[in-house]
Formats: structure tokens, sequence, C-alpha cells
């Protein structure tokens, strides 16, 4: 009935790797994990759903900033244990800085240097949450 | 001396994921490991190398195949797990299966469908392997 979920190979954790890439800019965003019910409900709902390892539950992204991501696609990779998802990303925002990405960090000369600015204040994107 | 390995979160198997992207195409082509040595190889010969978990050894992406991965850019995520290359794709194929890229599989109405062709039989790749 689910053989579909079958296919994707759950590590040690149940949770499989989902990169989320904007759709419009082709930018990777973010990689995060999604347990069973979060791969489902991100396709049930085309909102991307995670597992959050660090509060242990499932995670609505956006759910407190309200930047969501629509899922316009969902791919897996040849040995099952990686995803890609195509998003629009809404606010233009999908790190918890404030920044579009999260990989805002670019290793140059040995160090890392920030290279995105950040577009708005953590503060004001979490102030209900 | 070498801080900026220190930036990274390595998992408690010493890893980090690395997603190769397509720097012409902006394609994901790619989800894979890296530990602390190949990171530092990467950056040291602009070329991709990894840690295979299957082989339990470093692995320099193209050493059988020929499908190198010449690194433009290397990007660490705001909590340092996660690694994001830039990269030019050898021959056009990432993925061992012959295919530009992994994540071939499409979920299309609860299946996965094969969207991207095989462009050269894997045997004919790994003939010398």
């Amino acid at each position: 009935m689910t053989t579909w979920l079958d296919d994707v190979r759950w590590n040690a954790d149940g949770l499989v790797a989902a990169i989320a890439q904007d759709a419009a800019t082709q930018r990777v965003l973010t990689l995060a994990w999604m347990n069973r019910e979060a791969l489902v409900q991100t396709d049930a709902t085309r909102e991307a759903h995670y597992w959050s390892r660090s509060r242990g539950r499932l995670w609505r992204k956006g759910e407190s900033s309200g930047h969501v991501q629509r899922v316009r696609e969902i791919r897996l990779d040849c040995d099952g244990d990686a995803i890609v998802l195509q998003v629009e990303q809404a606010g233009g925002i999908a790190c918890h800085t404030g920044r579009e990405r999260c990989f805002y960090r670019l290793l140059d000369d040995g160090a890392w240097v920030e290279t995105d600015p950040v577009l708005k204040n953590p503060r004001e994107i979490y102030k209900d949450g």
C-alpha cells in the first residue's frame, strides 16, 4: 500500500536526508532530515515537513517563522538515502539566521567567510514563536 | 592551525554531509559524506573527495569512472553539519548508474518514476575499475 515509502532507505534513526532547492533561483537552501511521517505529510500537503532532531518532533517548516516551503517536486537518489525537494520559499528566507539559505559561509583561503546578507532580523522572524 | 575544520560539526562517525551541485546547470548531482581528510583533500586538490561508507575508505570521486568533480566553491551551513560544493562534473555523469545525477526518481502519484536517461552504460564506465 505504501511501497514508495519502502523504497526509501531510512537510516538507523529512521531518517532520510532532505535537500531543499529553490525552484526559482536553484540555490540549495537547506539540508534537513525527514522521518516517514514527515515525508508522508510533505507529499500530502505539498509543504515541507521535517523531523527536528534537536526538538525530537515533527516540524512543519515555517510553522513559527511563516517561511514555509511549498513543494513542487520530490526526488529520491539512486541508493534511496537522500531526497531533493524543489520548493517555493516563502519570504525568500530559508535560514533561521534570517538569510536566504543556510549555506552562507564560503571557504576562502582557510577561513569560512560570510557572503550572504541577513535579510530579516531573527528576533523579528520569531517574535511570535 | 586548522580552525576552519573545527567549525564543521562532525557527526558521531566523524562525517559531514556534502551536496554536490553542478556549477553550470545548478542541478543537485549527489549527496555523499566527508570525513576530515576528505574535506582537507577536496580543498587542497580542488577535486571532490568523500568518505565511502560502504567501502570504509577515502574515495576520490571519479577515481575509477573518470567522472571527477572539479570544485569551484565549498560552502558550510549555519549549524556546520552540511556542505555544498559547486562542481564541474567531468563527463556530465555523476551517478554510478550512468545518469547525470543520482536524483533521477521523481515522486508521481505514489510512485517513484525514473525521469532521467542513462547516458552511458555502467559496464562501460567501470570496465577498468
